[in-house]
């Protein structure tokens, strides 16, 4: 099958770019002695959160590894930790690249805006090649092993199978590791955001970023460890569930010779190493036009990579397929719907090509409702002017708003791909959609690196020049940022209906005896919908109150030091920063538990619950119901969180543009206000919801083989 | 069927309480010549604005019945323009009784809180007890019109089809007038609620109702526009919807003699009816106690009705059923799950117990997050502290939160009644639930009446103690305000069950041959259900942004009244209220038509739309899966909103009581800032969400009948 060794091939280009470029960013002067210091205090504070976070996770880690060894044997258990380990050590290189570009951006930008957009962006490719990369490479090398030197046949169904749960568990690793990083890091990040802010900004009247602002490292440490540690963790885990179930799919609803069907199975490993390529192309492209457009350069990237991915689908189909048709090879499958659907390899390609289009619609939407040259950022803008309320309003308006055409673009996208080539459409759809994640990770992760280097400019005294170059590359990561989440959200509703029908297959093929009704007559469907629309919102609840309690006790604790020594705002002596660092710490860690298993037991308990009061054909029906509901209202909540965060925050730098007062006007301050709720609308509770989604859905999976082992 | 002659003479009764308590409120004082001005001005402006919301509303009603005419017949049309008068003269007699009673109860207030209360209740039962009248005889008289004199016999398919679509297109008729009375009221209110606050209480730093305010009257019209006739509307059409939709389900689903049929469909009427004299007599329980909890005496009077609906229940059913077996009368229905489903009349009997149960529920859960007294609105009262952005974050939190308990409340109950008696036991339970519907609106109404005699007493310098006992009524009206919308949201997610029960059966009727594919494993079902879902976000951000603009510009005219006019503010001339109320009035109407419009076209868009790429079943089944997830969505979406802006409500009251440093403090700012948040939430956006569902599965019933005509 030399499909996958192209596939690992790309993937070891991936991790060599990732290696080199870290290289020449580290290679990069790091500024003078205090700036030094503040990134040292960054990085030490990111990477001790970061080491009890996992050491968190590996607790629970270990026991749910050991009911997946007990459940489902051996080979998933290993799956399991792959997907797991991987997560976590995206992470955690991501933090590390990011913590140790801040400073010499900053550095960079004395020098040039385009230096620092260099700089800043190099490390963003780090990461995003990393996480493209690792993730290819787990499930590249664990199918060719399984199906290679493991001896697994895809002929015998007792093997597929087990490769089949081992990709399963992969993908379950993946998303349990990245609902910790996301949740903590996104409290972390937005309690010492919040927290800063409102004792800083608010109360003691200094500038974001002062020194002497106790929590000002603690912000800065969020930056690495939310936006940039836990939002890797999240897109792997993306990454490793779409291209797997991907190929779960395919092994589940198509009928064809193992050759053939190991080819077909390749071909989502070959998609996503021919965009590393294209994606490594388009990191050369970021480059200031004439315009000096810092969004156009990025965008000049991000198309690069994207244009050259439909050429690059071509031929790998074709190759792919090489000795069953290419393009014309045509393929059978017998999902739930009760009537064949065929469709040929030329299908997938233009469902591939919807996937792009998608990415690409869902780009232009998202900077529609958070750039600063359209109606909805600038009405919130104008509402500030009346005040607090009104900013409040329009913005929540805002983000109502903002799930419509993302919506209007999916249900699309669904029909298009479902009329070509069924559930298998749609999963390629959206493993094309996931293809471009390396660069799409590298313009996000971009964002918090300019952020720190903002702040160390700040805090070190540089000249105001700089703050002012890392301030304008800090706006354009507000709105990549906001597209990513949608990116990803979007793609986990492509992924989550490919997964139900995953579900509904297995469940024919474990229970054929039971005759589970899934139509919306059936009462048990509706609870089922219901309780899983439910879950996204508590949820959500979980997150934001998270957010508001660390944020208190931030609060609390600036004012007691500001208290006990005086000479703190006098600028005599330092502040304390490794007590609110230590502080956020155990405030992320301790919130980040009960919400990240509502995901994993939630399932569970629905489906014993329903099936103790209404039999075992019930119970899977609201189990299947309540995957759906999870993705219907995840869906929305996700996208109008991060969209309306994104909008509010990037309202407030309008006004700091000097629109409608500018800085320090009343108008300022309630757009300050929207700002701060928008934050953990964005950065905690919002993009949290993807892999929730995404673990509902995996956890209903394992259910099902588990209780098929028992039965 | 002496049945109905019960039903009818109950709505009698209601009548006839409601003119008789009314002459009893007439007959109080309207107090001092400065009071009656104030409040002949709020009453003109009331009388203004309902007539020309009206005259917009009769063009569209106009429209519509023509098209009801054209596709469904004669009969139905009369149905259609039934329930849309009565549904406006509801509104319109509240209005009415409203904008009298207000000055009376700041005038009763001199003398007493007992005083106060009982003349503001007595308004409130006024137009609780003929919203309930009027629902019963419009469909009682109807029903017992078309079966008797009209000479529709149950018994001849075509003639009983006659009557179930005359009984949706009433309901129709009912939801069409009141999304727009709700969704104008409550723009009207809450525009001139924030705007009055935004320029009064925020900028001049006058107190809300200060007579300066050339907004005030505006905000005192908007609690009779919006909050009792808009309310009122909204809550008949629940009411009507409720019953007629069981009877519906009970003619589609049920096979029996058409007298035993006749007796099952009048049962729904009989509860209704017996509820009305329970409610009746709990009006008489509403006095304070020892403790002079103002609470406490409402919860006597629910209390009271709630419980004696138990025997009355028993009472009816084994009277409407005496000539087939009382309580043991059996029946079958074959609904769409497959498998006949028998049931007693005790079982129906335990179903209106849950639904009484499920009142019961939710307005204890409401309370809690509402009421002073718990963790929810003192956690955000205590969030307030530390701004206006921790403040909206926490409010944010129990928005999301406050959709648990009743999503939890609201699965057992489907479970229980499908359990007991199928789709027919939702119906059941759905109108015991609605059967209360008198003493329910007539402790939300009773509200804006006293926040209106709070601001007569404001305006016409009444000593401050006047003020004090309002503001205790006014604070638990928040509360019983949210209940009601919880109420009503919570009916209307077992009422749309039904709604879709009834849609599936019809399509089975209408279209034998179409094998329409209601599994969630069609893709064009779950387009149906993201688009469904959108719905609710869609309206919700029309809402919020109507409120914000239409806010915006009464802060505009009133700064201008200030300027041009400096003798307001020094209260030596008085400021042209007229013109507020007038710029107000337009805004609003024009503000509600493009959103009322969105449920009624939706469906009709959505199933064109699937139809012309996917063919006629599947145009079928993505419709039926629409109304599901405008009704899992909308669910959510209502009750986050309601309930958090309750809490917001009285989390600032609660700071105004004295706590967290009281008026005055920042917390208070920031707590105005939370309650300036939750007016669009709580009283535009959100409880417009119910007639919006309705709307939508009534629209997909009529176009059903309305195609099968065609074909």
């Amino acid at each position: 099958m030399p499909i996958v060794y192209l596939a690992i091939a790309c993937g070891v280009i991936a991790i060599l770019y990732g290696l080199l470029t870290s290289r020449q960013v580290l290679a990069a002067s790091p500024g003078n002695e205090k700036m030094q210091d503040i990134a040292a205090a960054i990085q030490e504070g990111a990477q001790a959160y970061l080491g009890r976070q996992y050491r968190t996770i590996a607790i629970v880690g270990v026991v749910v590894a050991a009911l997946v060894l007990y459940f489902l044997g051996r080979i998933s258990a290993v799956g399991f930790v792959i997907g797991a380990v991987l997560s976590g050590v995206t992470g955690y290189i991501g933090m590390n690249i990011s913590v140790r570009a801040n400073v010499r951006t900053a550095e960079a930008a004395r020098g040039s805006l385009q230096g620092g957009l260099t700089l800043a962006f190099r490390a963003g490719a780090v990461t995003g090649m990393l996480v493209a990369g690792l993730g290819l490479l787990a499930i590249a090398i664990f199918f060719w092993y399984l199906t290679g030197p493991g001896g697994m046949s895809l002929d015998i169904p007792e093997q597929k199978r087990v490769v089949i749960d081992a990709l399963v568990a992969l993908a379950f690793g993946a998303s349990l590791i990245s609902i910790f990083a996301r949740l903590g890091g996104g409290i972390f990040t937005k309690a010492a955001d919040v927290g800063a802010d409102l004792v800083g900004k608010v109360e003691a009247g200094i500038p974001e970023d002062d020194p002497r602002n106790p929590a000002v490292i603690a912000d800065n440490v969020g930056d690495n460890v939310g936006d940039c540690a836990g939002m890797a963790a999240d897109l792997f885990e993306t990454y490793v569930v779409t291209l797997g179930v991907t190929m779960v799919s395919i092994a589940l609803l198509i009928t064809a010779a193992p050759a053939e069907l190991g080819a077909l199975m390749s071909l989502p490993l070959a998609i996503g190493g021919v965009c590393i390529i294209t994606s490594i192309i388009g990191t050369y492209m970021v480059r200031l036009g004439k315009s000096q457009s810092i969004m156009g350069a990025l965008y000049k990237g991000f198309w690069t990579s994207a244009i050259l991915a439909v050429p690059a689908f071509w031929f790998v189909t074709n190759w792919a397929l090489a000795g069953y048709g290419g393009m014309a090879a045509t393929f059978t499958i017998n999902d739930f719907s009760g009537s064949p659907i065929v469709f040929t390899a030329l299908d997938l390609f233009w469902c591939m090509l919807t996937g792009l289009a998608v990415t690409g619609a869902i780009v232009w939407i998202t900077e529609y409702y958070t750039g600063t040259n359209f109606r909805p950022v600038r009405s919130i803008a104008r509402a500030s002017e009346t005040g607090h309320g009104t900013n409040v309003i329009q913005g929540l308006a805002i983000s109502l708003e903002a799930t419509a055409l993302p919506t209007l673009v999916i249900v699309v996208a669904v029909v298009l791909a479902y009329q070509l080539a069924g559930i298998v459409g749609l999963a390629f759809g959206a493993t094309a959609m996931l293809a471009l994640a390396g660069m799409v990770v590298a313009l996000d992760a971009y964002g918090p690196v300019t952020d720190n280097a903002g702040g160390i400019a700040e805090m070190a005294g540089l000249d105001d020049s700089v703050r002012v170059k890392t301030d304008a590359l800090d706006a354009v990561g507000n709105t990549t940022k906001a597209v990513t989440k949608g990116y990803a959200i979007g793609s986990a509703g492509l992924a989550a209906l490919v997964l139900f029908g995953a579900y509904t297959t297995d469940l024919g093929i474990f229970f054929p005896e039971l005759n589970v009704n899934f139509s919306l007559g059936n009462p048990y469907v509706i609870v089922g919908l219901l309780l899983g629309a439910l879950l996204p919102y508590l949820f959500g609840a979980f997150g934001m109150t998270a957010v508001g309690r660390a944020a208190g006790s931030v609060v609390e604790e600036v004012r007691a030091q500001f208290r006990d020594n005086p000479g703190i705002m006098a600028g005599t002596s330092r502040p304390n920063y490794a007590r609110t660092v230590d502080l956020v710490t155990k405030a992320a860690i301790k919130e980040m538990i009960i919400p990240s298993l509502l995901p994993v037991l939630a399932p569970i308990v629905v489906f014993f619950a329903i099936r103790a009061v209404a039999g075992e054909a019930n119970g899977f029906a609201a189990l299947g119901a309540l995957l759906l509901g999870v993705i219907v209202s995840g869906l929305f909540v996700a996208i109008s969180m991060t969209s309306g965060g994104g909008a509010w925050d990037n309202a407030k730098k309008y006004i700091e543009d000097g629109h409608h007062g500018g800085k320090g006007s009343d108008a300022h301050k309630a757009a300050v206000t929207g700002d701060t709720v928008g934050d953990p609308y964005k950065d905690t509770a919002g993009p949290a919801v993807n892999p929730m989604i995404k673990i509902t859905n995996i956890v209903a999976l394992l259910l099902l083989a588990a209780l098929a082992h028992a039965g």
